[in-house]
């Protein structure tokens, strides 16, 4: 019934929000320095989706956000020695090993020997292939793409390229905006990992769900058993 | 004798370095205000190219690049302001309007007539999706592929999943290092713009030039005729 199962990568294959709010701890830190706490910084969040537009997802559009809101809110009494130590983090951020969940090696094994896999993930482009090299994961992909949006029309085109029916074709992943929604729009399959850690932004109310073709999982462990018992696997079996 | 032909995109489709020029003369303003001059900042262009292994190519690293050269080189005594002025500038940068060079239309819809054409481009991801959606070029490709670098490693990549003969592609670009060097390598075709505005990165001594698979042109509006004169028509014509 199934004939390629693709993968989102970030908070699905491996550690990433942790960073994030690791890194807006740190920022906060800073902040304090100028007498600020976090129900100051709370209106700015609309400033960092505001520059998505032009920065797009990934560590560079994070700093370069703390960056302005850190001017911003300080009312341009920030040093810039604070301003070094942002740039400084996403470079750690940007360096950061990658940490795979438990389980996902596994599954990914598993899945691979009947499968085709495909990787779409969100972000900057030379960040999420370093990570895919590193991850020691990329035996198991027949394909990577780097997106900048995980909008359907996205989505549709990579199956489109790839010449794949949107039917027989599944998508795993922890954000129910950008994995599962799409997805299930153009008449896909998808997993949700919802226990998954999600920013915010990724949140979405799940009101629209297709219930035939949405399994929900509490984690990766389950993503085998339950694709068994949606009978997911009866072709190749 | 080709089968598919592929383009660089900046500097040889559109106006690219230019834009960093003006974004490097604002900067030197922004210095001058602090007694500094372009000899001052000559040194640091080693920390642009070091910050390229955290924040790849395109004007996300092209500014935070300059925020972490202008912190260094004022002693910690650059304004927020000034910084603000910069990240302004990635903006202005990132929404610029696509200014495509002369002649180029009506060569791609030449050639897009007798070869599929693929776009290979290096940077920012969302960027360089969103000049080629505002090229009005996109109906000439049949493919995109936007990379973090352009070694003959990745071109291989692309050349194996598109099941291309080396032998049988032919690139045209504006930079020896990344657009003709590799292909020459790999043994394809390279056809070189060699009077685009080329950043100093990109260049390189082409000393170990393929001769017979290298073709030189002095703009875009010369493409045509030298292939036709390299004979690279025959199959099609």
């Amino acid at each position: 019934m199934i004939d390629w199962i693709a993968f989102d990568a970030d908070d699905t294959l491996w550690k990433n929000e942790e960073y994030y709010i690791a890194g807006r701890n740190r920022f906060l830190e800073i902040l304090q320095k100028y007498g600020l706490d976090t129900a100051d910084i709370e209106n700015y969040d609309q400033f960092e989706v505001g520059n998505i537009q032009y920065f797009g997802y990934g560590v560079m559009s994070f700093v370069l956000s703390m960056i302005e809101i850190g001017i911003e809110i300080t009312e341009e009494r920030i040093h810039p020695s604070d301003i070094q130590k942002l740039i400084q983090l996403a470079k750690e951020m940007l360096s950061q090993e990658v940490e795979v969940f438990e389980g996902v090696s596994l599954l990914l094994e598993r899945l691979s020997a009947k499968f085709p896999l495909m990787l779409i993930t969100k972000g900057d482009l030379l960040h999420q292939q370093r990570k895919f090299a590193a991850s020691g994961l990329a035996q198991y992909f027949r394909a990577i793409e780097v997106v900048s949006d995980k909008s359907s029309a996205v989505y549709e085109g990579i199956l489109n390229r790839y010449n794949i029916d949107p039917a027989r074709f599944l998508m795993v992943g922890n954000s129910l905006r950008s994995d599962i929604l799409p997805i299930l729009e153009l008449g896909g399959w998808a997993v949700h990992l919802a226990d998954h850690p999600t920013w915010s932004h990724e949140d979405d109310p799940a009101n629209q769900l297709d219930q035939e073709h949405y399994l929900e999982v509490e984690g990766i462990s389950q993503v085998w058993d339950k694709m068994v018992e949606a009978d997911l696997f009866s072709k190749q079996v």
